[in-house]
Formats: C-alpha cells, structure tokens, sequence
C-alpha cells in the first residue's frame, strides 16, 4: 500500500473520542479538536507575527496538522499515567515512535518517507511554531472543559484541567499568549455560566500563583 | 467581543453533520472533514513540490483550515439547490459573504480584521493553493463515499457523490492529481468490499467519459 | 417507481435534525417535530371548533401531515438566510416547488398527482387550516426552545427561538389562540427551571411590546 | 394542569425507541413512527376515497395522530407478551384505559375531556377509518422489517416481523390494501438488497400462503 | 442449539436501556446496570459477612449474575403498570418463567437444564443472598436518579425513583444495609449538586417517614 | 469519602468503549463487558464444576466481577503497546496497582482495606477460577469479534481478534474450554453471516495450528 493507507487512517482519530470515561456533556474526536488546534494556532501565528515574529508556515502546518498521529497506535494513555515516572514516558515515545517508524516503512513510497517521517514525528520543540503548537493544544483543553464547567458538569477532573492547561499556557514565551491573557480570556471568563464552579475565581487563583519555570523545562 | 467569538464558534461545525438526511453506516462532522482535508492538501503540496511547484505555505494553511466556516451562518444547502441556477448560486454566496463580513465587523479587533476577512473568504482560486483545496475537498466526498459503499450502503447518492468528486478532482491541472491517479486510487479500488456496487466498475467507467472543461469554467 | 417512492422518502425526515450547529441537550428530527405539529394543530382546531369556527378536517390533515416535506430536497437553510432578501427568498421557494414538481412528475402515477400536488405545496395560507398550521408550527418552536433554557442552555438562540415564535402566533387571529396564551402558556412558565434565563420575564417582555402586523402580511 | 401537560408529554414518544433489544441499523422512536403511521393513512385514504368510499376525515385525524399515546404510561411490552393469552390482554388494556383516564381527569379541562377521551382510545375498529390505521401501522412494520433486511441485518425477529405485518395487511378488506399489492409492494421488492434472506422469496411465501381470517377476528 | 444460544442472548440487554420515555442526562443499558449490581452485592456481602453472617457465594453469584434476564423475553414494563393489580403482576410474572422455560427447553443441553432453571428465576427471597440482591438492585435506582437529580435533571419520577428505592432499601433487615445508611449515603448526600431539587432534604424526609413493613411482605 | 467513592466510580466503565478507533456496527462499554464475562465464568465454572473439579465461588465472584476496574486509572492502552516489551508491560503494571493502592489508601476504610486490594488485583492466575476468568475475558473478544465480521464489517483488527482470542483459550486446560469447543463454537460458526471473511475458514485454520505453550506461561 502507499499513501492510501495514511488517507484511510485519518478517521480512526474521527472515532477516538477524548476524555474517555469522564461524563461530559458534548463529546469531542481526536479529529475535531486537531482541526481546531489549527484554527488556534493559525490565528496565534498570525498574532506573533504581527508583532514582529517570522513565522516558518510550512513547518507551522506540518507539525499542527498532525500532531496527535500517533493516538492512532497508542490509543489514549491518560495523563497520569503518563506523566507518572520519567522512565514509562521515554519508553511509552519510544514505542509509539517505533510503531509510527514501521507504519512509514510499510505504507509510504520512498520518495516520501522523508516527508512523513517530519510530519509524524513529535512538534512541541522551542521554535516559535513549537510553542504555538504546545499553546493551541492547551487552549483546546481550555475550550472543552470551560464549556463543560459552564453547562453544569460538576466531574472535577474538568476544573482541573482547565487550570492546568492555563498554567501551561502561561508558561511559555510569546506575544500571542500575553493577547491572549489580555485579550481573549476576559471574554470567555465573562460568558454566562451554569456552573456552581466560580470560573472567574478559579481563573483568577491560577493565574495569581506564582510562575512555574517557563517552557519547556 | 474579540477573537474568543471565532474560537468559541468552532464547535458549531462539529455539530453540523455532513450530508443530512442519507443513511449512513458512518457520520462525520464538518469539523472532522476540514481536518481531513488539511491533511489531504498538506500532502498533495508535498507532491507538488516535489515535482517543482513553489507552494507558498501561508496560503496555503490560511484557505483550507477554514474552507467551509461559512456553513456557521448558511447551513446545509443541498448540492442540487445551490447548482439550480446561476442567480441563486449568486444570490446564497452574496447572503454568505455578508454574514461572515457582519461577523468580523460585530467580534474581531480592527488590526485583526483584514486578516480575518481573507482567511473566511472562498480560497478555491485558480492557484497552485486554490487548487489544491478544490483537490482536498473532492477528496473527502471520494473517501466519504468509498466508506459507505465498501460497507454495503445502498443509497444510491453516494455512487453519484462518488462519481462526480472523481471527475471533479480529474479536472484539476495538478501534478498531485495525476499522482492520486496514478497511485493512490488504484489501493482504494483494490480494498475488500460489501458493496453490491461494482466500485472498480464505476471508477472505471467514470475515468473513461470524455474529459469535461478543465477547472474551474 | 410509484408510490413506493414516497413513502420510502419519510425516513429522511426522520434522519434531519432540526436546529443544527446548535449545542442541545435533547435533538428532535423533522419526522418528530411533524407529528407533534400534527398534534397540536388536532388540538387546535379542536377549540376552534368549540369556539364555533367549521374546519375543514380533510385540508388540516392535508397541510399539516407533510408540512415539512420540502426540506427533503431543499435541506436545512438557515431562517435569517431564508430572511436575507425577499429575492432570495422567492427564488427558494421556486427551487423547492421545482424539486417536489419533478418528484411527482417522476415518481406518482398519473390518477394521484394532483392530491400530491396539493398535499406537498406550502399550506400556511389565510384560511382557518392555515392560521392553525402556522400556529402549531410555531409552537414547537416554543417547546423546543422552552425545553433547552428549561435544562439550563445557555445558547442565546433559544431565547430568540422562544420570543418569536411566541410573537409570531401573537399575530394569528385565532380563538385557539387566545386559549393558548390564557390557559397553556402559563402552565408552561408555571414549570420548574434550571435556567439562569428568567423564562417568565423574557414572556413577559415579549408580551409587552407593541402588536406587530397581523398575519401573514 | 391543562393542556399544557399533554402538550409537554409528547417529547415522551420521541424518547422512546422502537423494538428496544434487536440489533438495528437505524432506530426509530414511537414519534417517528407516529408521523409515518399518519402519512400512509393520508394516502390509502386518497385511494380508498377514489374508489368510492367515504371518509370521515376527522375521526381519521383523530384515530391516527395519537394512536400509541398510551405507551407513554404502559412502556414497550413485547408483542409475544401481549399476545400469549386474552386474560394477560384484557388486564393490560385495561390497565391502559385506566390509566389513560387517569391522565385526562387529572389534566385535562373539563370542556375538552370527551374529545381527549375519544382521540386517546383505541381506534382500530372495523370502520374504513379504523382499518386504514390498522393498515398504516402495519405497514410501517413492513418497511421498518424490510430496511432492516435490505441492508443486510441477520436477525431473524425482522423476517418475521416482515411476513407477519404482510400477513395482518392481507386480511384487511380496503380497495387502498389491494393497491398496495398491487402497485406499491412491487417496488419494494425490486429495490436493491444486501440480504442473504431473500426477501421476494419470503413476499411470494406469505402471499402464496392461505387467507386467514378476515380483520379483526 | 446450545450454550451458545445463551451467550449470544447477552447482547440483548446490552441494547435495552433504562427508563425509557424520560428524559436523561446519561442512558445505562440493563446489562451496565446488572454489573453494577453484581458489584454492590459483592460489597455488601462482604460487609455482612464481616459481620458474621454466613454467605452462600455460590448461590449470590448465581441469583445477582442475571437477575434481569427475563427483560429479554417480556421487554420493559414501566413499574405501575406491574403493580396496578396483584393479579396482573402474577400473570405477567407466569408469562415471563413460561418464555424462560421454553427458552432452556429449546436450547439448554439436557445436562444443564437444571442449573439455568436455577439461574433464570427470581432471586429475590428471604434469604441473606436475596436480601442482598434486592438492597444491591434497589441501590442502583438510589445511584441512577440521583445522578440525573446532581446535573439538575427536573424530571419529577428521578425524585420519586430515589425516594422509593430508599425506603425499599431501609426496610431490608441486614447490617450491610445499616452501614449503608450510616456510611455511605451521607457521602451521596454531600456532593455537590446542580438540582433545583434539595437532595438532602428529600433524603431526610424520605429516612424520617414512619417505617413501613418489613421486607418482603 | 468511603466506599460511595468506589460505587460512584463504576459508571466510569460504563463510558469507556472498547477498540476505540475501529470501525464498529455495535459498541460495548467496559461495564457491558464486564457483565459478559461475569456471566461466562458462571458457566464455565458450572461445567468445570459438574466434570468434578471444586470451585472456590467466592473468589471466582471476587475476580471476575471487577477484572477491568484499573482501566479507569490506566485508560485503554491499545495491546500492541502493553506487549511491545516486557519492560513496558511490567512498568505500566505497576503503575496501575499503584494507583489502585492509592485509591484504596483515599477512600476504603480500615476495615475493606484487604478486602478491595484483594478484589481490585490482577486475578489472571493459574488457579482454576484465574483461568476461567482468562477463558471468559478472551470469550468476549470472540464473541465482539464474530458479532461485527458477521454484519459484514471488514476491519481487519477483527479477523485478527478473533483469531487470536479463540486460540488464548486454547491454551487453557480446562473442561470447559473443551466444552466450548466441541458444543458452543460450531454452533457460533453455523450462523448466517454477511461477512466476506469466510468465519469457518478462519476457525478452521486456527484450530490446525500446532499448539502454543500452556497457559500462561
């Protein structure tokens, strides 16, 4: 097979739904939220650029487009589990990157093994459009769980991420995410709310402790 | 409000399915699809550039990431209604271009206005980049449809969205089409299937009618 | 094929969602929202003619059984697209009563045309069937919008849906009417909330303004 | 509570699915079903009344809109259930009546209770109207079964479904019934199928089987 | 055929939800909730056991394993419906061991029909191991409304389902039942909740009404 | 908080769906599954039982009934990665008892402590309860992958599934493995399927395949 078999792949993650067994009221694909992290990356870059940045597009579009690929071969590991020793995280790359190695061998022409080999491969680097990336991925985690929170879900894992994913994007060093702590999360801070959670002051907590090392350390 | 009304408004397209009122075995939203098709674009780039096309990447990115956000405000109108005569065709792309103009006027921030006003506009020009998405688009109708009739759906629409998608893309002057021509479809036909359809057949047939005016007349 | 291919065709509107791109917490497809027009305009009319108005019985269940059928062909456009030009909206009509002509002509024998011409053409005229129709239509825009502020949506959309359409049967001289206002509505608003909307103050509101024209002008 | 309640309580039927436990394709709820039931009475009466008979239209309205309403209070009880003795079916109807009583006496006005009471009873009696609901409901059956069938479903309850509804159609003494042998049950039958059963084989069996005992004994 | 029948069968429940007809924030399937039984009764026995009580695993096992296999054959009976007469919930109980009967004559090995006729009858006796059944199945009612009742699900049968199934639960005579009440309903009560309706009040009123008969009188 | 943290929790597994990412006609959540195996192992038990061996009930109920509890701390880690390396598989099986453990530490009180770290380990061992268990969880891939190849899907995860799952039983040396194998598995191969996949074939074949080591090793 050739890049057939790269196309056909692309709905498994149309079928993976994130969160997996957290109740929520609108679930959301793998697929969905990769498109909508292109959406927010696009809108972030142009941003940084307009305050002085020069952004590399094709590279900004290679490394978001398909940045949660490899799901397809290692499924959903949940964040602590992951992130529980260092050596379970090298190791779980580390197979997924096998696994994403012997798929190119097997489906990609050679011509563009090369191609795919920097496509799939992990974006979150320290270049501008690494820490775009690593800023569009968490904002989508801001997006699912405020919506949950605003409608009432009182799981916690939801108020839990939503102040993580905002610890993290302040973390890291660009003139979008200072817009976007100006700019664009006093809106959504302000929308109406179901939620016995005090989005307002949890916002406001988070952002008042004191800074983590910046990204990526 | 600013940019949070663009990002706030992304799920809507993950809760518009595509193609309403048709069994199918499978759904997919518009979200899902406008990410399907950046992947698609983003590798027939490769191949056009690989053949020696220069592609410039930040147009690229800007017109497929959100190729079908007007369908926020227009909602889906079926092909044959949309194709019933010029003056319609007209009339719904002048409503559509309207309310994505009032949006941006309502919620985005002046500095960012031109640059939203270029990304939700239509991108299928006749450029390498136009190209492309026009390319992409089609592509997801052919796999949309492959996918229904492989399992067995009888519905005879999907044969005739099969059908036209395949003569569509065959129109576009594209070194990337004669790729997915040459080396892509060829694994699609030769995949197992349910169908009672004979999809080699139909393809074939397809690929033989007479070549029709050349994109985009 | 003969009549076969109409009823063959109801499943479609029993696979349109109504309201889509909107976040809900129950979906209603077009099949359900018919037979629940049906039902309320049986009621309606039921008043009416205890009220002493004569109904025509064979129309009313003519118009409002397959009142929606046009949506088959034409799909779901969205109301302010509908609402956009008065040209647009003419040529819309046209394309939908071209589309159910063609369905006739093709599909029903030639000693049933005519009913089928009559019970597929729009039936909201000025005559007692017609007021009813438009009212019980609208109707279900009241419940289905009361129904989501009820369980705590916050989509703005419900809370327009809810004021026109309370509006719009405002409009209808009716004796059903006055009923409905005097002796079902209040129940309604009478019904435990979870709404952070104040359901009674926006009917309150929404009863308070100014008597807009009378039907259908 | 008024009106208001019956109103409200709709939605219900629209919850609930129909043949709750069989593998299907494609689910329908009572809603649905409901609005289908009511669309083939519309047209067997157009033919029943081409063929000379009269029609009472109101009562047909009545009998038709709401004629599984008590399965809001009685729940999805299995027809072999139903059927496995007339003690268990006398109760169960009767436990229906009662409770649809109930219904009516604690919500419903007293000036529209007679109308309630007639429009929520049973309507299947040996008038023309009464057989041609008989014979809508059955027929949504055979095209429910055969949907199932067509695309390929292997439960065996659908065959049987399908040969019984046939069967209960045949005995009804309606000129509409003759010309769905005739004229409609044809083109079902050609329409393409992914079946292993075959389902002319299946259509000729029943019919070539001997008459049963004319509707309703 | 065989066992096999059996197994196969299991899916059917996995396809039967609970409380049909109402609206809910999540849907269980009866076989989700007979797994949840099976684990309450593994709990509570062993908390009776701790305090001396001598269980028969083999047979808890067996009685709470399918204690709802019989929903296969008699389909979902909405609870009023059984209890509206002594002599109607008998026959219906009598139809329902006849279909289970004729089941293991048709398809249990002859060696095994015994041990199925075990497992498939009511387990609900005066024994420890049907006390427990009863306070485990009841206990997934208490669990199932009261998360409709925490997401602020306003359906009034969710109250009237955690009211009843505690009051059956209180008159169990069994000191698991004690620690439930002492140990583990004050954690329910104590979540945060987004009903309108007051959880802990309806659960002191509910605990402060006079006791009724013991089970299972 | 107490054991309502553990009942509270099971719901979790109601949630999550087996084979995330494939293609599916049907969908079954943990707990579905769970209750499957539950239900097998009772028989498996029963037949073993009945050939004379002694079965320790209350630890086959202890073990089979929350075999896949640690999935809601683990989440579904696609088996490919589990079995990539024995260093991976050993780490990540550590993770998950210790999070189990600190579960357990959180919200069991002193006195089930011993209880539920009993219940919630691993219990695939080489007693005749852990193999019954390994047949019953093994049976439920065969029987969720014989249910999707019979409708036809074409998935070839599937095929390998099933395979390999009818072959893990194999290896067991229990009489009610050769039970299933000489009573309930040609009855499954002699239903009516869709499928393109020849099922007898393919259980032909991997029944003529020398024997794998026994169990476990």
């Amino acid at each position: 097979m050739g890049i057939h078999a790269y196309f056909r792949s692309l709905d498994v993650l149309d079928r993976i739904i994130r969160c997996p067994g957290k109740f929520k009221f609108e679930e959301h694909s793998v697929a969905a939220h990769s498109w909508k992290v292109v959406q927010y990356a696009k809108t972030f870059a142009d941003i940084e650029e307009q305050q002085g940045a020069v952004i590399d597009w094709k590279k900004l579009y290679r490394i978001t487009s398909s940045h949660d690929y490899g799901e397809i071969f290692i499924g959903d590991i949940k964040t602590p589990v992951k992130h529980s020793s260092m050596q379970l995280r090298t190791l779980l790359q580390r197979v997924e990157e096998g696994m994403i190695h012997n798929f190119i061998e097997e489906h990609i022409p050679r011509e563009f093994k090369a191609i795919f080999q920097e496509q799939l491969r992990e974006g979150k680097d320290q270049s501008v459009e690494g820490m775009i990336l690593e800023a569009a991925d968490k904002l989508d985690q801001v997006y699912e769980a405020f919506s949950e929170l605003q409608r009432g879900n009182t799981e916690k894992e939801f108020v839990s991420m939503y102040r993580h994913a905002l610890l993290s994007i302040r973390r890291i060093p660009l003139k979008c995410v200072d817009y976007f702590f100006d700019s664009i999360l006093p809106d959504l801070v302000n929308e109406e709310s179901m939620s016995p959670v005090d989005i307002r002051k949890i916002t406001e907590e988070a952002l008042a402790s004191p800074p983590s090392q910046p990204y990526p350390a």
